[in-house]
């Protein structure tokens, strides 16, 4: 972070090279790292001609879904934005009041386990695969309107058995983290 | 199970005390027992005065919700038939196609975690409840169309912990079974 200002030519360069290092910071991110208005920083991606944050993530993610075997696009919770088979996988989700308890705002566990679940699903190289087993810890409560990520890691395939870590962290905070043991059938 | 012949009227008066031992039994599991048809358990229930299933779980559920203090009605997954504040707790799941994965029509498993976590929370007396830790194992793939019924117990509890255990079952076969920490904030 910097409070530095930066002239329009300078800012609007440093703006671009940030977008293309870390294509999933949001425009109210790059606005504290610029220290200018959302309009501004709004314009600048108008005059470079870089989307908005939801049309990265689902330009990325259009290409990860193809890659897919197990499990249907629809079917993985949140947007998938890198995918490696068999090795890892990671994926985005916005969290909005639709999917909190009413009483506390904090987002339902089973979203958040759907996320992982779905992602250790994705990451598998094979046709069918289930789960079998899972261990998981909900760490953080999670608020609604935070962005989750989640990462899977294969650590391990033993013949039909695959062992898939997932963490899941807000502003690299770890709010959850789960080991699964899927099976492909 | 039977397949002996009644007179209509000694089957109405076994099949009004069946209901009343089991009301959650379906007309189908009634036409195998009493060796006829659909129709017949449908007009002995008309006689009987004695309403559909569907109709059964929704008078006996709505007893239930009233004690809950965790979370609201419409955060539980499934129909909570029967309820004793950190004791135990039973709920209903009609499952469907549109749970299903749409490669081997077998239910996703998040919504069977669903299921066993909204019914940990709904057992606890405290008046919030979040998951903390939770170690499960889904044990027989669920097919689309079967009723799952949940059953959870609180084993122990310790300060603001609360352990509860899940065991999901479909005709008598446990399809899951989950173990839950949950901590009252």
């Amino acid at each position: 972070m910097s409070s530095k200002r930066y002239s329009k030519k300078d800012r609007q360069e440093r703006l671009k090279k940030e977008i293309e290092d870390n294509p999933f910071i949001t425009d109210e991110e790059l606005c504290e790292l610029f220290n200018v208005s959302i309009q501004t920083i709004r314009l600048d991606r108008l005059c470079l001609n870089i989307p908005e944050l939801r049309e990265r993530v689902r330009n990325v993610a259009k290409l990860n879904y193809k890659k897919v075997r197990t499990i249907g696009e629809a079917e993985i919770v949140g947007e998938l934005i890198d995918l490696e088979l068999n090795k890892k996988a990671i994926s985005i989700l916005q969290t909005d009041s639709t999917m909190v308890f009413k009483k506390t705002k904090i987002v339902r566990g089973h979203f958040i386990f759907a996320m992982a679940e779905s992602l250790a699903m994705a990451v598998i190289d094979a046709d069918v695969a289930l789960t079998g087993v899972s261990n998981i810890k909900y760490k953080v409560p999670v608020l609604s309107g935070q962005k989750l990520i989640a990462k899977a890691e294969v650590t391990r395939i033993r013949g039909k058995n695959y062992f898939v870590h997932v963490k899941i962290t807000v502003k690299d905070e770890q709010v959850f983290r789960g080991k699964f043991i899927l099976v492909s059938i």
